[in-house]
């Protein structure tokens, strides 16, 4: 059966593919057993947002995955941009404006037979980086929020598999969101064994109360997200309160306004958690001055 | 780079190639995100050993993973004994005795757009079959046995991500693997938070004190071992006391012998666990006996 692929232009390792082309053999460890790493970056403009930050905790997850990149973060940083102009060419060949894009950095442990000792690798360390378009959120996205379930699915302890290390392992998120989404919610946030919050699927999650921002710390065992530290410090800047402290679920049902972080979101309301509508299901004040905040802090980042 | 595959057939989704031919689109999800499910069999001459029971499995996982399997595991049979016979033509072409196979089979939840919802799906679930030469253990290997570290990482915690589904987010074992052998152990086992024994990264465990064989219980969150299941059938019918209960690595410190079970390694023994020794490093006599008893119980399955 014929299937029509996302437009992208694909890198793999170093050549750039149509994603009809773009495959890696079955033994490669990152199909097998999800030995992989992984990042997303997004452009405003000509720029990728963070792109240096993105690379060191790519790093960051090698090391805490006994992983080597392969290459140095300037050689990726280099073929991200060469796959980011191959797909603006193809954009200019149809004559069409060149859209926002998102960019995913695959790194894999490489190919290798079938076991898990360095001894059974037959290549080194691969990677794939897929640049398609992004259409930014619309206002009425943005207005009408998030409505997230906490769910019954515990976030993956950090002495099992440490969230901090963003992996191909993605099953523990993937399944609760399966799981809200056929409760009807757009999305799912994961408590630890202790009933603390944690985080998001592919988000960093902030509560808001009596103008304070709280965000739960990274050891609780979260992804050290790169827009969750940026707004940390533009609210900072800006002259609020901000506390990272391990806080339960309830905590949530009572806050005055809720909102998330990510590369792609930025900051991001939630209107809905669980059957609790913080706000009567409208942004809050706070998140909305920080998603103004934080967006002209970026333009001023990109020059865009 | 050119670099040599292992000798294997592959089917993938129904077509048979070589392993270089063999390669599955990077928007596959099993690539992704490690969504995918897997089992592995291996032959006793003509027969894969308890193929119904890990296609029976698979379909577990698959309920577990809140996936289909796309067709019958009475199809599956089919083209894993034709996968098994492509393998076998290659032998015989080239003049060479056939050996045992080994057989992975892989289904993953199809390719995709990025994201996690089922609506970015583009194809139906897809397949891969593995069967590949399969060495047995040597008499050597078996009376060596298996030294093993308990790891620092604990084990998947089932209310996060149930190990007794057999899936491709395989790190968390590949981590405690890596990590034991880089202290000079052969392989790991790890325990739950709170400390009790749960299993080892391709194996469950078994001790044996006073005549009496003590495994892990399923719910302290344990793949349900076809050859665990076996062996503590085995072991009750030839008059050995067998108890599943929770314990501490302590435990097998003062053990009278250690052994670990799998699909490929049978009965086989643990001759260190840390720096402990049961019986001098020997394998011990119930696990010996065990072994033959199994051994025997298979010929008898599989008429071999």
């Amino acid at each position: 059966m014929p299937i029509t692929l996302p437009k992208a232009a694909i890198n793999l390792n170093g050549e750039i593919l149509a994603p009809e082309q773009a495959a890696v053999n079955i033994f490669d460890r990152g199909f097998l057993y999800g030995d992989s790493l992984y990042e997303v970056a997004r452009t405003y403009g000509n720029t990728f947002l963070h792109l240096e930050a993105h690379l060191d905790r790519l790093e960051q997850s090698a090391r805490l995955c006994h992983m080597t990149l392969g290459q140095s973060t300037a050689e990726y940083r280099t073929q991200i941009y060469r796959t980011l102009e191959a797909l603006r060419q193809d954009y200019k060949k149809e004559g069409k404006p060149t859209p926002e894009v998102y960019c995913r950095i695959i790194v894999t442990r490489g190919i290798g037979k079938i076991g898990f000792g360095l001894n059974c690798l037959l290549s080194p360390t691969q990677y794939v980086i897929i640049a398609q378009p992004f259409d930014p959120f619309t206002f009425e996205q943005v207005q009408t929020g998030m409505k997230l379930q906490v769910s019954h699915r515990l976030r993956n302890d950090r002495r099992a598999l440490d969230p901090a290390m963003k992996s191909g392992n993605y099953l523990n998120n993937l399944l609760a969101y399966l799981e809200s989404s056929s409760d009807g919610f757009d999305d799912a946030l994961l408590c630890d064994s202790q009933g603390f919050v944690t985080e998001g699927t592919t988000f960093n999650i902030f509560y808001v109360k009596n103008n304070i921002i709280v965000t739960p710390p990274l050891d609780v065992g979260i992804l050290d997200g790169i827009t969750r530290r940026s707004v940390l410090e533009v609210a900072h800047h800006n002259g609020f309160e901000t506390r990272e402290c391990r806080f339960p679920k309830a905590r949530l049902y009572e806050a005055d306004e809720i909102f998330m972080t990510s590369s792609l979101r930025e900051v991001f309301p939630v209107t809905q958690v669980d059957h609790i509508k913080p706000g009567q299901g409208f942004p809050g004040k706070v998140t909305v001055q920080l998603r103004q905040l934080f967006q002209k802090q970026i333009r001023e980042w990109t020059h865009s």
